[in-house]
């Protein structure tokens, strides 16, 4: 059956990660958003996240402005347009990997062997 | 925002990882499968795919059944309840992930601070 071990080999582990996946997931949904926003939001240590977004910034998937507000640090994180892409195919290719597993299923008799 | 921190807390890694999120959406699709047939439709060696089982089954989340057939041995694999009630919770998450990051898009307008 193809499909499958080819919606598997293009998962990429950076964005599956389950913290990363959700970072990535909630910038999608704006145009870019403050650190402590994104923490209290998913749930993560300030070191955890801080590393979380070093990791995507590497991958050329976020950017990371920092800035002082009313004498204050502020940390900004958005999506580059590689990250947009990226999290968006990520949710297709999971997509993908669920509905070739539905055709298993439309295309034989409960048992399958090879 | 509530919803994304507890969607984030309720995945489960021993399910997430993408080779074991593949063996069991594919398991899930029938009631076994046998343990070449698994191996090609996810395209994993057969120390890697007996390793992901091995873990699958530690977890309760499949069975696997050894029985000699044409004096040849053969490996069958399939979903325990647990697994299959683990795998479809587990889609369900990734789901409710995606719905609770669109929900932050449409409740703000671009900029996210707290």
């Amino acid at each position: 059956m193809p499909g499958m071990r080819d919606s598997l080999a293009e998962i990429d582990r950076t964005i599956h990660e389950p913290a990363r996946l959700a970072l990535l997931t909630a910038l999608s949904a704006c145009k870019s958003a403050d650190f402590l926003y994104l923490q209290r939001l998913i749930g993560l240590t300030p070191g955890n996240l801080s590393s979380h977004l070093s990791r995507l910034e590497e991958a050329g998937m976020i950017w990371v402005e920092k800035e002082i507000r009313a004498k204050r640090p502020h940390t900004r994180v958005g999506l580059t347009g590689a990250g947009r892409e990226a999290i968006e195919r990520h949710w297709q290719q999971l997509q993908a990997l669920r509905d070739s597993a539905a055709r298993i299923g439309a295309s034989n008799d409960d048992e399958n062997e090879y």
